[in-house]
């Protein structure tokens, strides 16, 4: 089937992404968990206000600019925002931000929350600031549960700022270990006088194992409602589930076993993800992806690949998030009907 | 020096991308070659119309897009698409865009000559095509001299069209081999009764060896107008000739040998070109960048650090051109002076 669509283009099948939010809300539903879908993966308010409506408590954003695309395109009421905010002009519109939703924020540092406070000093309501945790994926956090209640008491006793809990983004198969980290913090900042309210983790690979981290009170997760070509292969769904497809068209057939798509690193992007190649050509599992440059896939194959010039493809990309932040605007679908385009609002967003 | 610019932002100095254009510029001149840039690397109409100024002939663009953005932004004249342009639409678009400007175009299959017959046939003046060469790059390409003849006989005989000369993607290093291809080519078709008027080659990592061919009548490069860590590391220039960098700031200090800055793969991209980590920190050879996740890029180092929340750090990341497609704007500088932000007028043009 060729689509009426000018290639390359990002599709969404609205039918598959839907059912993929349904599917983890029940999960999440079952085992009682809070779900607080990121919106890093779709970057669009009507999804996100689809996910609250099936019963996410809110939202995660990374970054200030998020939220506002977010606020600005939908109607949302809850935000946590993931990020170490930094500089006055930032703290600045997060101060605005606060007074539109109801807003939460992580800190990691001693410099942060001096930052956050002296934005908040005079605010009506403090702000509530969990402690980002690491434990075990060596991004950000602080490294120890004595770390967190040093830094969960000067959130604490800062002007304009509440110690809401701990958050973490996980390693992934890290349960345990996490369990344990997380248990040992809760329980110093509890032995003073400050309750951990919320305990916030997440991670699309481990999603269905998500009940078996009890202690976490609520579960952040993004590439679910897409997937991807690093969760098929991680076991955590099928090519059927996956929402964000490429599609591309053949633009040249050089010899039998060689063949290039006009979708490049502009729209695949380079992301690995510990993967070979980039990405997966559904229909087609003999076909690679073995090599991008900007505007040029080349597809190779050990036996002739078949394809003629002007074919079109549809690719399951490595790693979905980053291709929804590529272009201005995604094809909506529904199966093989064509919905229409949508501005991806919060697109390149990245202050 | 802290720069009042909110992180992450792309810079492009001025002073050194016009210094690299006239560089590379003056050498052309100095050897009898025209120069055609590449506009992928800047995407801004300005850029493109201070590299005619300083003597190109033209520029090069990927896609109908790219040509339709440079047009509407700045004075341009002489276009090279250098796409298999394929499909009605994009055909329709392609004969508007060549009542506007000298346009020419590469083709290395007959379906993509075909559909450019069918808009053109009708045309005023014929549509010049180059037989894309496969010299070996093995992207696209017709593969031998023969089918370059063929190509270039079918080209001529479709109407509205005309066989306007020879274009490669050369490999890089390969000036021997593909002089020898292009001339074969070029005698195979010379002994009919076409002439090839352009042969048109490029490529940034063998720009200083440009007049080792000195069978192409053109070169057409884009990356030397900013250069990166990539042609840094291949000895084509030094860290001061890097026009553009990446402006971050540390946002978490975990541990004395990692830090976190805010900018991540949706800034520097995950583009390796076959190096290690995400980029060079300048004035810091000691730290690796080494893990992006979208928002977050972790800087470690065999030593400590010495960085501390809010110092601001400027990258120069592995490729210059996809960092130019990430973010609407960049912002211009010259030295220490801040000129302004500027819209990226060609970013995310796919089609």
């Amino acid at each position: 089937m060729t689509l009426p669509i000018d290639t390359p283009a990002v599709l969404v099948d609205l039918n598959i992404a839907e059912a993929n939010v349904r599917a983890f809300q029940d999960y999440c539903d079952s085992h009682g968990l809070q779900l607080r879908p990121h919106i890093k993966t779709h970057k669009l308010p009507r999804l996100a206000e689809y996910q609250i409506e099936q019963g996410a408590i809110g939202i995660t954003c990374q970054k200030i600019t998020e939220a506002e695309a977010m606020i600005a395109g939908g109607d949302m009421r809850d935000i946590l925002i993931t990020y170490n905010i930094l500089g006055q002009d930032k703290v600045a519109r997060l101060r605005a931000l606060s007074e539109q939703v109801r807003l939460s924020v992580v800190a990691d540092n001693a410099a942060v929350v001096e930052g956050l406070s002296a934005g908040f000093a005079d605010a009506k309501n403090p702000l509530p600031v969990l402690v980002e945790c690491n434990t075990g994926a060596d991004r950000c956090g602080v490294e120890t549960p004595a770390e967190a209640l040093e830094l969960a008491s000067a959130i604490n006793a800062a002007p304009g700022l509440r110690f809401a809990g701990l958050m973490t983004y996980p390693p992934t198969g890290g349960a345990t270990q996490v369990t344990t980290w997380l248990a040992e913090a809760k329980d110093l900042i509890e032995a003073t006088d400050l309750t951990v309210e919320v305990i916030s983790s997440g991670g699309s690979p481990d999603m269905w194992r998500a009940h078996h981290m009890p202690l976490a009170t609520e579960y952040r997760i993004g590439t679910y409602i897409y997937n991807d070509r690093s969760l098929v292969t991680r076991g955590t769904c099928d090519w059927d589930d996956c929402a964000l497809t490429v599609l591309a068209t053949v633009v040249s057939t050089p010899s039998k076993t060689r063949a290039i798509i006009d979708a490049g690193s502009k729209v695949l992007t380079s992301d690995l993800l510990g993967l070979e190649g980039f990405g997966h050509v559904l229909g087609h599992p003999d076909l690679k992806i073995d090599q991008l440059s900007e505007e040029h896939g080349r597809i190779t194959s050990d036996q002739p690949t078949g394809l003629r010039v002007g074919d079109q493809l549809r690719i399951v990309p490595n790693h979905a998030c980053v291709v929804s932040n590529m272009l201005d605007h995604v094809t909506l679908i529904r199966g093989d009907a064509i919905i229409g385009t949508e501005p991806v609002a919060a697109r390149g967003q990245v202050w």
